[in-house]
């Protein structure tokens, strides 16, 4: 009789950078704080095989690899990881998805909209099949905000007429801070409107509800070149974006992003107005969440700070006793944790946001630039 | 026939330093702010006939004089406003209420327990004349601790257990800051326990509604000798204090007062824990009262920063729109006001606090210095 | 021998509202707090007989009026503060002007810039004659405004390259509200931005030092129509704005304004970003300032709660000891003193801002919704 | 030739509960963030079979075990980490040293000072073999904390002469929340005080790097019985306590630490005054420490907050970029990393607090009991 035991969901992950490693404390940690499938950290792939091979040990990888084909290739291997460049985003996805493996992509979606478009389909054909293209939108999951959400649908806002989000960073005030491949417009795609401007417009999506409907934008960069290996060097990528957006529920909301905002370290601001109430949240105090009851008594109303620590909150029945604050890392945790029930359950437990949420969200950001080009006019999407 | 109009009542301020400013601001604004009885501000008193005569005028006081005796006996003087250092009140408030006038008393009501009794005798042979004896803790009419009260009265924190106050300044940091006679105990009295303690018990006791019944303190002086003018000379009073309080309602309160909180201005910091809320408070943001429910569900529960600026809060329906902050003088507006109609409608608008509560104030930081004196012991009242 | 003494400047105030009230309140205050000239207060000007009557009388003015021309023909006025609607500003200012009056005007300086041309150019031949012209945006008087004014021409922010204002209220949240002239286009010449957005961009081109060059501008009228006397009526102005400014000096700055911003009570808030520091600001917490000092070492560099309390800060040394706050109103008793001044010492102590000033900021606000108008697409001034 | 390379350290853990799982996710961690000797997750421990088997499979540790006896013995077990209740800590932590062992073990280090007297002597005795007794007093390795121990030390505060420590929670407000061990004297040893004023005291003592040599205290139990499984139950162990100590350089310390301080969840706030400047910081923001530096100019003083996610920050360098805050548990991975570099360099990197600290820290505790009980007298140690 064959063992019917399932095996451990093989995991491979490509990229050990910033977000590999942030993803791999993540599926570590996954299944001591959350009922989840089994998984195995199989494979952890990079181009530079003695830096991967340093990775795999440091990270608790089983095997390090460096040619993503091959891994992806592997019948052990059951969940893609992506956390590469955006540029290689699509091109990886696509032959992950088309070789019947789930997939994590990092935000963005792609560089470009045409990237998006290919792998858009991909997801379809490969969802119809089973499998979960998941993008990696990760502060949805920061519990405050997964909080914030849950107020909204519960109707505590009532309708809402204003947004207000900035993601505000400041790594970029020296003006002689040297060039690099981010600030170059053909690496890095796009500047701070890509970067954190998707953030700050993912959240004002999906906590309204509401999706864009037509953009006014305008990007700036404020220190114009930067010291390169060469000299002078042109920075290519804005520095700053700003938009108003119209909501097609019909609400208005106003974006900042800037990484020229001295004294901000990871300022992801976002203040909601509602017709019976307000949400304020700061990822810099990712453990608040900020509420206030216009239906209360005038005299006792005001913003409540609403430390989202209680087992009643979500995702938080995991972790520690109340009071006990979660850190920047957690949410990716709690994004392995959805991944790993998406896989398992299907449409009972369907990720968000997905590929098509991402170009849309790419579109979003395409007509801010648009918008920019063309004098500040209003882009309609 | 007699001219039956009522003239207005004619104030006498004794004292033109800090307080008397203070005084001064609030008789000069009530009328313009509150429907009261009618006011003259007929005579402003000071030893230095030449300081209190730029007073007077710098002030808006009709007259000036240097001999409050003669003021008192003035017929067209209704109430007696004794802004003076604590060693006179007494002498001068037994003198006014004898004469027939209604008494402010600045706080404390006197530098010893035997003064504030004959005081106490006094007010009450006055107050069976109809007179009003008024103790001017002020910070009781500072809007959100008026509101924090009623917040209590209402039983929004059901009972209360634990109260935490604490007055924290830093002018004396500085150990090369000069002696002076706040410093010495024959002039001053008492160092930072009587001067600022008072207020954070006074609010302790009328925030709970509780008396305290017994307590353990201790008094320190962190730098023994200053800077006199012969050399250096001993500090006599205390420049910080502590005191744990039980209540006879059952809560137990602790109390930390200094004048070396680096940092700290002026932040009188109240907090109180109940079996259904909480609340906090601190002076330094006078504007702000943080109130916590704690019979709302657990996922929204927080503290509320209730900005008190609506028409729905105490005193404010006199002044500004909403969001339009007072500052900390405003709170002798009120008191003035608060005066005015006791003197108008007697019981009906009690003023509180009275010189009895004043002595039993007085009668809880003595047992203070006797449980400090005696090595940290209970004191019982 | 003629009596050389000079007699007080006689002021008279048309408009006793909101504005009234507090304009009252700064008069009968500043001589108490500052070395000023001596002030009369003389006569309050309203249309309805009766109400400023009873205005007199609380706000403490000698005499009451109803026609303003009268007042301004009389010999012993000397100041004439103009508290009226905007659509009276520019026949009173020039008229006093014109009459040889000192004026102090409410912003705005007038309901459209016709009326503000012309209020410029009798300015501009009544300053020739030793008069003064001041225009009351007084949150420039906000000590921890001044400071940040201080902050920025000292250097210490470096060259500011970014710029947030945001001036958020809530008072029409309910759509229920019912209509007013506030709400009506003819009456009140616009909304949001020309009542609360011009703070919001004084305070930017004040404090950056750099004036407005381009702008893009959105607004918006979230609740359209509003219960009337006879049903429903359209709502004609804009109750929220967004903006977009290029500054002289490089600078970009945002401007959001709101009168739907649910918990926002009078939130001007401020942010300024420079390279080598950055401020911070908000009116519901006037008494700090938030400063950054980005040339600090990096392991202590963090924005700084300046208590804007100290005898070291503007205007503060007229007031009580450190710690003891300020409110909304104090600001005006600080303009009360600065156009005093002005007017004893000349370009000394010239005021600012003056007519010019103002027209300036009502051409930005014109560009707004010029802008607006053209689909967002940038006007250049 | 023989194999020389090093192999693992071997880690046994024995509990599994809360501190059990913090502690796992330390050992799981450590090896990604920082360079330290390798180690081996070799056995968990606990009585109940199924459930550490559980334990070992969710939090990934190779074995579990039943018997701490046998686990001690084992050759390839270096390390013990001792995570169960306190009545335990004395014995196994005698027998792991004795059997050559590493030991880590759980704050308190034991339930009555006889107890702690014989692990010292046995810490002693391993020392000089080269062994490593460390104390998990974990909140000296919040990154905030860190940093305000190094500007202490760094003489940042001057002379420090007044702190206070509050350790603030409200679990059991709820007089209706059912008995349990930890409220029996029995079985938990100690209270509020014992729990979580442990930590508050060794907080004062570290940062300020003075020892206390007199305490006063009390101790309250608000809720003095509750719902047994047989009816109401008395609690006998304190529900709040109240220290004042005298520090050995001079300070004086005040302590408040309570379970029904409604509305605080894990609120360990700690001020420090010093000459020079202050610190403060509160354990619900724990990435953030607000520092003044008392020596700056006074028109710019202020708290700075200081947000400690900086490469120059305290353990900072081993996690994400600036700005990416840390949780709670984190501090458990920086404690898993000083053991190890402990046991590498030794003395070079001697680990605090050791045994001899815990002893110390108890008699204080002990000393506040025996003050509370002779009615509030001063203890000195």
């Amino acid at each position: 009789m064959p063992d019917t035991t399932p095996r451990p969901l093989g995991v491979a992950l490509i990229g050990y950078a910033f977000m590999g490693r942030a993803h791999s404390q993540a599926w570590r940690t996954v299944p001591a704080a959350f009922d989840v499938p089994e998984t195995a950290r199989k494979v952890i792939v990079g181009r530079d095989e003695q830096a991967v091979a340093e990775a795999a040990r440091r990270l608790d990888w089983e095997e390090h690899a460096t040619d993503w084909r091959e891994v992806i290739a592997r019948d052990d291997i059951d969940i893609v990881d992506i956390c590469t460049p955006g540029f290689l985003h699509a091109e990886i996805a696509i032959a992950a998805l088309e070789a019947g493996k789930h997939v994590l992509c990092e935000k963005p979606l792609a560089n470009d909209t045409a990237e998006a478009e290919a792998m858009v389909e991909a997801a379809r054909a490969a969802t119809a099949r089973g499998q979960v293209a998941a993008l990696g939108f990760t502060y949805r999951r920061v519990p405050a905000l997964a909080l914030a959400k849950q107020f909204v649908d519960a109707g505590r806002l009532g309708t809402i007429r204003q947004a207000k989000a900035a993601y505000l960073q400041d790594w970029l005030v020296d003006a002689q801070a040297p060039m690099s491949w981010r600030l170059r417009k053909e690496t890095a795609g796009s500047g701070a409107l890509g970067d954190i401007g998707s953030h700050a417009i993912d959240q004002i999506q999906h906590l309204t509800g509401q999706q864009v409907r037509a953009v006014r934008g305008r990007l700036a960069t404020m220190v114009p070149e930067r010291p390169g290996d060469d000299g002078p060097e042109p920075v290519t990528v804005d520095d700053a974006a700003w938009a108003n957006l119209e909501l097609d529920g019909g609400a208005i909301a106003s974006v900042e992003v800037s990484r020229m905002a001295t004294g901000a370290k990871n300022s992801l601001r976002i203040e909601l107005f509602g017709s019976e109430g307000a949400l304020r949240f700061d990822l810099e105090n990712p453990n608040e969440l900020w509420f206030l009851d216009a239906t209360a008594p005038v005299a006792e109303q005001g913003y409540s700070r609403v430390l989202v620590t209680e087992p009643e909150h979500p995702y938080l029945e995991a972790w520690w006793p109340q009071g006990h604050v979660l850190g920047w890392e957690n949410a990716f945790t709690h994004q392995a944790r959805d991944l790993l029930l998406a896989i398992r359950d299907g449409d009972e437990h369907r990720f968000s946001p997905d590929f098509a949420e991402g170009l849309a969200l790419q579109r979003v950001l395409d007509a801010i630039i648009d918008s920019d080009a063309a004098d500040g006019i209003t882009i309609t999407l």
